[in-house]
């Protein structure tokens, strides 16, 4: 059984990718919620010290984990039979390039399109630096699928990291209703209709957000 | 025969990292120049697209790897036997938070402090933040000497990833004559000690830089 510390389902988008690491491959894991819009996000993690942000794990035997990245592949390292990368060392490897490319990249879309998994904001009109990382995060996506030729939804053929490492940007790119192509549009409708994200989307709707970080009143549309 | 795309020596602590990675643990390679400050980035990248930064790795297969810590996990996994990574499981997973901590952090550092291997900087003056993200790093590097008790110079014993991602780290340090602890300033020193460090220093020093992407009339004395 797992630890998992993470901040708000509605927003935190690193809090996402670190549960769907774990829920998407059926690993055991018990979540614990930490105040990160409350204030009390330092004080919640410091007997987790050195972290410091979420997520975080903790294994059964009290190792501590920080950085979404090394969780992922100390998990794969730890459950080999649970295929959280690729099994084609090809495949891997490109997904392992774009998890990293998505956690150092995207500045702009990160920047003016922050995640909520709420509603469809309308009338959202991107920069020409979003619409750059958009159209680089296609690039990557056509990579994918380019470097196997696999069939299905999902960048390497069976559900991988890589698909979880790009959850919340397809939660950005339809919360914000961003110009991408229909098959990128397709692929960000398919990562939102996991069970697992339907899920998280639930339990997110019930919290309460005292304050909530966000502007509600702006023109919207139902969710996905 | 790997084949590696750098930028420049004595500016791109990126570059570094990435032929330290080959370097130190005995994998060959050969290193292509790629125009960094000369503008030829996109064009010399062309051919191993969607690659659009340096470093990029090339296998004898053809595959190309971008981003650091996707080379960094895909050399570790191809050679075993050269024990890229730690070979305790919990200093590996430390490793590994530290070294994705090192790609998405110390922004200020980075930022005010950019990596050249020149000469060490007198009369820098680093501001707070710069000084919270030094403090965060000593941090880190006492957290990994805790996690497995070990001696000698390098983070988790045996030299290892964590201190190929931290050179560039330890150069801006020495380079701008940061303040830190006297242990920290010895494992920087350590890792610039390093003949391949140096090798690449001297390496460096002998290209030509037109223009010179530095000022080289401030304050300074040699280089350790």
């Amino acid at each position: 059984m797992y630890d998992l510390y993470i901040g708000n389902r509605l927003f935190s988008s690193w809090s996402l990718r670190g549960w769907l690491m774990l829920e998407q491959f059926n690993l055991p894991h018990k979540v614990h919620m930490v105040g990160l819009y409350s204030g009390t996000m330092a004080e919640d993690l410091k007997p987790l010290a050195p972290a410091r942000l979420v997520p975080t794990l903790k294994t059964e035997e009290g190792l501590v984990v920080g950085e979404s990245l090394a969780i992922a592949e100390t998990l794969a390292e730890r459950h080999p039979d649970a295929q959280l990368w690729p099994q084609d060392p090809t495949a891997r490897a490109t997904a392992r390039w774009l998890c990293a490319e998505m956690v150092g990249g995207f500045a702009h879309l990160r920047e003016d399109c922050p995640m909520q998994l709420r509603h469809i904001w309308q009338g959202f009109n991107p920069s020409d630096a979003v619409r750059a990382d958009l159209n680089r995060i296609e690039t990557l996506w056509s990579h994918a699928k380019s470097v196997k030729a696999v069939d299905g939804p999902w960048l390497f053929g069976a559900y991988s990291l890589a698909d979880v490492f790009y959850t919340p940007v397809a939660a950005r790119i339809i919360g914000y209703d961003l110009p991408v192509s229909a098959e990128a549009s397709a692929y960000c409708k398919a990562l939102l209709s996991e069970p697992a994200v339907k899920a998280w989307r639930r339990d997110a709707l019930e919290e309460t957000y005292d304050p909530m970080p966000y502007d509600l009143s702006l023109p919207h549309r139902d969710w996905i």
